[in-house]
């Protein structure tokens, strides 16, 4: 009975439109949007959705769903292991908004919380293993597969011959970095490594270790054989088997990648979990993802950055051989808190008790006559049980528990930090073992047993009691700025509500216990959830059909062109391989049409900064033959909604080519215009943006691909999808089936709540509030491209060129000021080098949208104190910015007061004042001097 | 299988405690506690527990016992009625450590948040009543209603006549109401009042608006009659209907009563939910409980504070009418937090749509013939149904609803917040109605319809968007300091861990939303939990029986006590009513003897702080014949393990006399000694220090009564519990059969984690802790008080009076100076004045108590420079503490640097300081200036 869900996502009320509205000379929202989104595009009808639910009514529909799925006892393994989240890292990190509301530590100065989260999971991976670097996350262990092939493909062209995978490596993984290398030219050769490397040139290996199978080989011989062939050794590892088997980078791997999923993170039926990747010396400058760094800050004291940023992929543009340019940061962190918690020691007593459970267990299966096809292992049995291993896995089942058949003949066990004594007995009970072994001879090669040190560093011998692990978590994130302390105003980055409603769901049992691999049977609720999401996603977008396995958006898009790269292959039109994008696109689109095999060729803008139809045309003629594809983005990257969108996507279609609208900006369209509709084949969605799935920190997200009917059946596939139509096609794209589908529950409840009226209303306060902050600010900062109406679409560009030509002051002061008022700042230097780019979003009421609009001006009558000479910009508090407590007790001699530092909005707020942690942080030092692990704590000694 | 719980709770770890033994020259834990513990109160077995659980064995039958609740949809109202709670106040304050670890704000400049929070339940309160003034909050309804008896008697006393209380008040209103009202020589007149007051003398009357039967009389008359008379008015009230119904203060009440957990607070079986209390002006300090008010501080700014402390019950010892020395934070908080969040107008819609349907469903039942009986209402109707309530409540169960079998013939409805269209059709099936009426006449008298205007503060009209209201949920906890900052080291009060895997199970549904009136085959996992609790705290006491029905402390003092006067009278000895109270005991055992109608005694305490075994048995012969009971606690209020505890107890019995032993210290006796075993008769807990309850900001607390089998006979009853045998007794001493029941699975969790073994080892860690604590700073302050073996028991208090004398640095000082520092201030001058009492838990590892100790040192370092005249004491940073950050950009021209200020500690944890948003206190201003409402926006002009 209470107030509407729609009431409490959209920030402004009614009062607060009207005075927006007013400032803007319309009558009415409808009138705005009139005249704001073109006739040609706009929707005739409104979307067919369910009628709003509210938010009991929603979480009650989603605890239904949960009920319907069957987690039982998870001991399927194939990467996806039961692990424990202790619950005071669920409740304060994976479940606390200070730190799932955070964006991405762009601003390094407020993410200092975040940045030592992660470069604890850096520094676990580097020891775990035993490489030097570890970068912060990437979205799963079958993409870091695939990255790391294409790193060893980057790092190492002189190489020539296929890149061997490990037979034994685990199935989806085979599949990811399949459908990754045939884009970029790689032959794949997947071998039985037992017996040594194939006979001829390789160019690298991929060896899992422990295998899928569970046996454990000997690794050296491998990585030793590809050495000498001039390749490189890409090693798949088991985190918690590294505690107990000596690590990867001691035996000689250049690269170990893997998932942190077994360090606390929920099986979430697939994701997100933090897939892992690190490096030996030499190539870090390789390291997909992102890396964080230790740098120092203007009081010279260490601080946290991510490191080498222009190697990231989206930077490389047509360069690029990935486009990655996400992490999995929430997963990261939990990960990473997951071994500060435990300890050295306390990881090794797990995987030491889960070893003990599975030699137990091939023990009693042994003495009752059974043969266990791995004799060695170290969490993973394989069975022979001929012909009836659906006879022991339906037993299983009934017991509670899910294991693999492997095949007709073979049944794999995996053993989670969730088994005991209990469960082994009823494993063995599916056997028909009655009798437990109470000891069982190792499983582990002797020669491989550990014998170097890992976690060494005080954090990860300190936290060991629930008190002090609280504090840690608490002192980390009040030192990081987030959604709950105010607006991030950041363009193309929708940092909207993540409601409590949404968020809830994900920590039912039925969502986030579920292993992906469950009959389908088990997985009725997520089947159900998942369908009526795609659906709700194909009606707004105007598509036909949706697959949600991309878990990232730089994902969705590769999707995307795959879908087109292969829809003109089974047109015998494989020599249609040139990908038009406009100037002004994001990164990730050039470096997605190179993934699949495309040439891009850049599409000029005019001045008003929209595409150029006479260049457009021009290409396309030239390439009529070869023309593949255009990547555009709508609204444009510019935040305006361009007239002549259809006659683009027409002179595409005329001349061969597929329409790619990238829905990064889909917050502006939801509701008024469907990309299906108005010309696109293809579009990927961000549901991190539009659909609430909050930034978590720098992830996770997921990029669902929504197509018209011709591409659906390019759509993803997976080798083990529960649909068996699924399985072959395209490949797999992600780890799992369904990506990230333990928080799809969020998108969904978000389109529950909110309805067609209410996503339509969100739409339109969108762009009603971004155009209040474009005619506030407007009268002091040039606002740099606007629609023919003179409005913006949802985000506005302010052009700081001719302040900082005239005056010294950059956008990144500006950026570092609005710390000491209070703000993170808006997207800096994108799409325009040199520009603000600001997106208030629907759910920022008027009060703080004005408090943002205020301190923005405020900020550019100090600017004009330094325009005037009264202070040199050196001199100046945007120089300084942003401003520590520290700062304040040592010497004063600047040329304003303390005050005007540290309370520029006045102090009536002071009580409440955001204090960043450190002082600027100098980007340059720290990738001149990089440190990616926890620096020793005599490096903090005053 | 990850680490057991014990190393999870306990914060020093092996190596810490062994540097401890060190210190204090102990060989073992063993050695220290043979020496701390006397041999003659040693237990001689381990305690009788189950085997310790670990966390995911210990949720997940917490799940089960959750899980064998059915809460259904509650509908049988009597004071507790469905409401849904607001997501984002979920997640970010009941589940949020910040707000659920804080402490009781004594220390009011490290609480602003909190006292934020609750100046806006007392505005909302005082708004809703029409009264001037409205406290904190109180326990529950029922003890609500019996401090307001006791307060119009104190406040009265020249009225005679017996107190006239409503015969359609709540039945577990009466029952409290006549247990107070008894023990302090209130007659208690239960009157129809729909006829009017009785003829007659009468000192007050207690009126119920609307009634239990759900009908709304005019209270007016009534109220005019009284006054007539010369009595009190005192209304008990329903919150949400008062935003549809006149306040009853402008209808002339004195003092309104009633319960807020129809605001968002969970039925949780019956409690905690805050009370309510708001009164005329001219008896603000006659307010039993907790007040907030605004005062100002040192820099002259607005600040909250708990006002007139003075007036607080425990304060005027044997002059008490109550004893009530706590409130109910948390769920104080919550309720305010609603209102916030739905603001009036939100409110309204909310009881206006319950009120349609209770009209609905009138209409319905009348247009199918049958008798609505009350023919006013607002969301309770009382329908006659003769011979068949049974059958109608039977068929609601069917259907999933819990109706009210008022009596054989008539059946009760009461529409919450959770109810719709399809609830209604539901219960109406249930009394065989097809028909849902579209309409119904208003059930709401018109002359009594709202007038007046409630909650027109900003506060309640801005946070109506979940951004809002997240941010400024985040803004007040980021004010406060709470366990989740660091040590809270307050002597007597436990401040130990609140694990999350303890706090997690409170918010299942099914013990969270379960009403305390269902079936008993409906609450069979609360039952199941509840006689295990009791049953887990008699063993670890040594006791024969235990009752969880007291919410507080001082209420399970009352219930003892009542236990023993009871007993007492059924031994023909009614004639004994002396309690022997020590001159150090805590001011609740006086007061709470003065409840039952005893007279305290007092007992001299010797130099070395003990009992005066001599006075003791001095007093003991001269009051033979009438002695009562002694009341002592152990180990003492002076934390010190007094060797001659069994012969007091044994001198007390040869006199007839029963030994209450206190139970507030358990935390140091736990495991090593049972107070049922080494003489006590009956003692209290509170499970909110020893057994893992947060503090919650001020409450909610539990206070477990214990009891020898001879007094078992004696203990609360409750005229609506499940087991008929314990409805007639004693009497109801909370208005709900099991007390705060929801927050018992907390103290489950913990004993169930821990085991025998670990609960005893807590305990020892407790007294190492404390005497390490004693040891390091006993080199610089005096240790007032230890054992014979010179050590403290689980606390040690130091005493500043010398250094007071010496340099006027008062404990004041040294108390806020520790905020600069980052700690939360010990107690201070209890149980004497001009010392501070710490107690470090075993929950602090060794580095936060070192970082303590030297903080301490550190202080004691600033004193020496002020004895050695360096600084002048009003000049020192001891006597400006705390120190805002806005301090630092005034002027500065102080006698030692900003650095010394604030970052006293160094410069090593200064981006990690917690900020005090508020500089010292003015207490006296703001008692003199008396405002314990919302002060109006301007006050916070700068």
């Amino acid at each position: 009975m209470s107030a509407p869900f729609v009431n409490r996502h959209i920030g402004p009320d009614n009062d607060q439109v009207a005075t927006m509205l007013d400032r803007l000379g319309y009558a009415s929202i409808d009138a705005l949007m009139d005249a704001a989104v073109p006739k040609s595009i706009r929707s005739g009808e409104a979307l067919d959705l369910p009628a709003a639910a509210d938010e009991e009514a929603a979480a009650a529909e989603l605890r239904a769903l949960a009920a319907a799925n069957v987690p039982g006892e998870p001991m399927i393994g194939l990467g996806y292991h039961a692990t424990v989240t202790p619950a005071v890292i669920r409740r304060n990190v994976l479940e606390d908004p200070s730190w799932y509301t955070a964006y991405t530590p762009y601003q390094p100065e407020i993410s200092q919380g975040r940045l030592e989260a992660l470069i604890n999971f850096q520094t676990m991976v580097s020891d775990l293993t035993g490489l030097t670097t570890a970068g912060s996350s990437l979205l799963d262990e079958g993409t870091a597969a695939a990255e790391a092939v294409a790193l060893a493909f980057r790092a190492n062209r002189k190489a020539s011959g296929p890149f061997v995978v490990d037979a034994d490596a685990l199935p989806q993984t085979i599949d990811v970095v399949r459908t990754r290398a045939e884009g970029i030219g790689i032959e794949i050769l997947v071998a039985d490594l037992t017996e040594g490397l194939p006979e001829g040139e390789v160019s690298g290996v991929l060896i899992q270790y422990p295998g899928a199978s569970g046996r454990i080989a000997d690794i050296k011989p491998v990585i030793d054989a590809v050495h000498e062939r001039g390749g490189l050794a890409v090693v798949a590892a088991d985190l918690l088997a590294l505690t107990l088997l000596e690590a990867p980078g001691t035996l000689g791997a250049d690269v170990v990648v893997g998932s942190a999923q077994r360090f606390g993170v929920p099986l979430f039926y697939g994701g997100p979990h933090a897939g892992f990747i690190s490096v030996r010396e030499g190539l870090e400058r390789q390291l997909p993802g992102r890396l964080v760094g230790v740098s120092v800050d203007a009081e010279g004291r260490p601080a946290y950055r991510l490191a080498l940023q222009t190697r990231e992929q989206h930077i490389r543009r047509d360069k690029a051989t990935s486009n990655i340019c996400t992490a999995q940061v929430l997963l990261a962190v939990t990960a990473g808190m997951y071994a500060v918690y435990h300890g050295p020691q306390g990881l090794k007593e797990i995987a030491a008790d889960i070893h003990g459970l599975a030699r137990r267990a091939a023990a009693s299966l042994e003495a009752a006559g059974l043969e266990v096809v791995n004799d060695t292992f170290f969490d993973t049995l394989n069975v022979r049980v001929p012909g009836r291993s659906g006879a022991v896995v339906a037993a299983a089942r009934e017991a509670g528990i899910h294991l693999r058949a492997v095949d007709g003949d073979t049944v794999g066990i995996s053993f989670g930090e969730s088994a005991g004594e209990a469960t082994l007995a009823a494993v063995l009970g599916a056997f028909g073992v009655t009798e437990v072994s109470a000891e069982g001879d190792a499983g582990l090669p002797e020669d491989l047993e550990r014998t170097t040190e890992f976690l060494t560093h005080p954090v990860f011998n300190t936290h060991h009691n629930e008190t002090s692990m609280l504090r840690y978590l608490a002192r980390l994130s009040n030192r990081d700025y987030a959604l709950d302390r105010g607006m991030i105003p950041l363009g193309s980055c929708t940092m909207k509500l993540n409601a409590t409603t949404e968020m809830e769901p994900i920590s039912l049992a039925g969502f986030a216990n579920l292993h992906p691999f469950v009959p389908a049977a088990d997985a009725d609720g997520y089947r159900q959830l998942i369908e009526q999401l795609e659906g709700w996603l194909a009606e707004v977008t105007g598509y036909d059909r949706v697959s949600i396995q991309p878990n990232a958006g730089a994902q969705g898009e590769f999707a995307g062109m795959l879908a087109i790269r292969n829809y003109h292959r089974a047109n015998g039109q494989g020599q249609r391989d040139v990908c038009l994008i406009p100037s002004s696109a994001h990164g990730t689109n050039p470096a997605s049409a190179v993934m699949v095999g495309m040439k891009v060729v850049v599409v000029k803008a005019t001045d008003d900064g929209t595409v150029d139809l006479e260049d457009l045309r021009a290409k396309c003629e030239q390439y009529s033959e070869t023309l593949a594809a255009i990547m555009v983005t709508y609204p444009s990257t510019h935040g305006v909604y361009e007239e002549t969108i259809t006659e683009l996507c027409d002179i595409v279609h005329e001349h061969g080519g597929q329409v790619y609208v990238d829905g990064a900006n889909f917050n502006a369209l939801l509701g008024y215009a469907q990309p299906g509709k108005f010309g696109g084949d293809v579009s990927h969605l961000n549901l991190h943006k539009t659909f609430c799935i909050p930034h978590g920190g720098g992830g996770p997200g997921v990029g669902p691909v929504a197509v018209r009917a011709h591409l659906a059946p390019y759509l993803p596939t997976h080798p083990l999808h529960p649909d068996a139509d699924r399985r072959e096609g395209t490949g797999a794209i992600s780890a799992a089936p369904f990506g990230s589908a333990g928080i799809l529950p969020i998108s969904w409840a978000y389109i529950r709540m909110m309805g067609a009226e209410g996503l339509t209303r969100a739409t339109a306060v969108a762009v009603l509030s971004a155009n209040y902050v474009a005619a506030r600010l407007g009268e002091h900062f040039p606002v740099l491209y606007r629609g023919e109406s003179g409005l913006v679409a949802h985000e506005c560009i302010l052009d700081l060129r001719g302040i900082t030509a005239a005056t010294g002051v950059s956008v990144d002061d500006v950026a570092k000021r609005l710390i000491d008022y209070g703000f993170h700042a808006p997207t800096m230097s994108f799409p325009v080098a040199g520009t603000l780019m600001v997106e208030p979003t629907e759910s920022e009421d008027l009060t703080e949208l004005d408090r943002f609009c205020d301190a923005m001006i405020a900020i550019k009558g100090e600017i004009d104190r330094v325009a005037a000479g009264e202070w040199d910009v050196d001199a100046s508090p945007l120089h300084h910015a942003p401003h520590t407590a520290r700062a304040l007790v040592g010497e004063w001699d600047r040329a304003y007061s303390r005050e005007v530092g540290v309370f520029p909005a006045g102090l009536a707020g002071a009580a409440d004042k955001y204090w960043p942690p450190v002082a600027r942080i100098d980007q340059a030092y720290g990738d001149r001097n990089l440190v990616c692990a926890c620096p020793p704590m005599d490096a903090y000694a005053e």
